[in-house]
């Protein structure tokens, strides 16, 4: 993964007409991968390609049902809301066997999104192993960066924490990451990931609490 | 509690003479205030008070058994391992009673202390509120700085989160802070004490890998 050249990963956003998948459909785009968005409505996710192409001047990038983006991806992200979760990771499971998945699941349940309250299964992580099974090589991430700060140009102000048992997948994700402008850790296995979850119940209330109008953000400080 | 000048309020800190305990009286006798460190052993507690009122020179620091000092705290803080929790809540409840005590216990169960392993009650903070009962003003933070950086003078480099339902204790907690160098923030209630409690394992597992001599932190950053 890591020795192809710039251009040359696909990347596909499963849940890409979000809000979350749409910034990183953006960032994406912006640094020359091509990426393949998916949404349970196909015709949206061609809309929202076109649109992503014309913004950024890169042509690479196409709309298909999630399942149809998910079979295109060298490294598939999912950012879908919790109460999709399950039942998404169930749709793309079939064409991800062998394949990076990255779940950017934070397990919020409205209305009290500021109010930790993690799953009866300890984490989204733990959700996303049971619903993909050991055949797709499962990652975390990206728990902790808003839409807004990910959809913008150049350095978000945040870290990205990755998280995942297969040693070799965090590590293409942590260096896809590098080349889409985010700085990102190796925040150690799927066990971890729920720190990361419950941290972003922490954000959303400094941001009430703070007035804080972007999303505030973690850095990871004392790294030489 | 904040209408107070400089130097009338008692800090006890349970389990004074361990790491975090250590630095963090260390850092509170720098700023002015009166320091009751609290031991098993009251003689190490009067030595360490002796030893901290010499290298800051602010003669207001003594030692006590736990409860001795626990008695003497207008904010008691509790700085002890996850496996002597329990016990040491239980053994100051009796003067705690309307007090506020700020828990700063992290749920690692060695060996695999970079690796998240939450307790059956959830969180540290959920232990911490049974062993203490309702009638104790329960406040949970410092989970992510290091004993080093608490210890160090002047800014630490890394901010630090505050968690309680008892909003005017939480409020008191977060000040103190503030008057001994440290950024801090409200971070909601104690059911998301979790997420700064599993983010300790993350660090941990950041500072192995990266190689962070001092202890990795965290920064909160898109406040204004």
């Amino acid at each position: 993964m890591q020795e192809k050249g710039i251009g040359m990963e696909r990347i596909a956003i499963v849940g890409g007409t979000g809000a979350l998948g749409g910034g990183l459909a953006m960032r994406c785009a912006r640094a020359g991968l091509s990426v393949a968005i998916g949404s349970r409505d196909p015709a949206r996710a061609e809309a929202a390609a076109r649109e992503i192409a014309v913004q950024t001047g890169n042509p690479a990038i196409t709309g298909h049902d999630n399942a149809g983006a998910a079979a295109l991806g060298d490294i598939v992200f999912v950012t879908v809301p919790f109460a999709s979760q399950a039942a998404t990771l169930a749709s793309i499971r079939p064409v991800c066997a062998g394949r990076i998945v990255v779940d950017t699941t934070v397990p919020l349940v409205p209305p009290k999104v500021a109010r930790v309250q993690l799953p009866a299964e300890g984490s989204a992580a733990a959700v996303a192993a049971a619903a993909l099974g050991p055949e797709v090589r499962l990652v975390t991430g990206l728990h902790n960066i808003s839409a807004a700060k990910l959809g913008q140009e150049g350095d978000p102000g945040c870290d990205v924490l990755v998280f995942g048992d297969d040693v070799e997948a965090r590590e293409a994700v942590v260096g896809l990451a590098g080349r889409i402008g985010l700085r990102a850790f190796h925040a150690g296995p799927l066990d971890n990931s729920v720190a990361a979850e419950a941290m972003t119940s922490v954000l959303i209330s400094i941001n009430r609490r703070y007035k804080v109008a972007d999303g505030a953000g973690l850095r990871i400080t004392g790294i030489a």
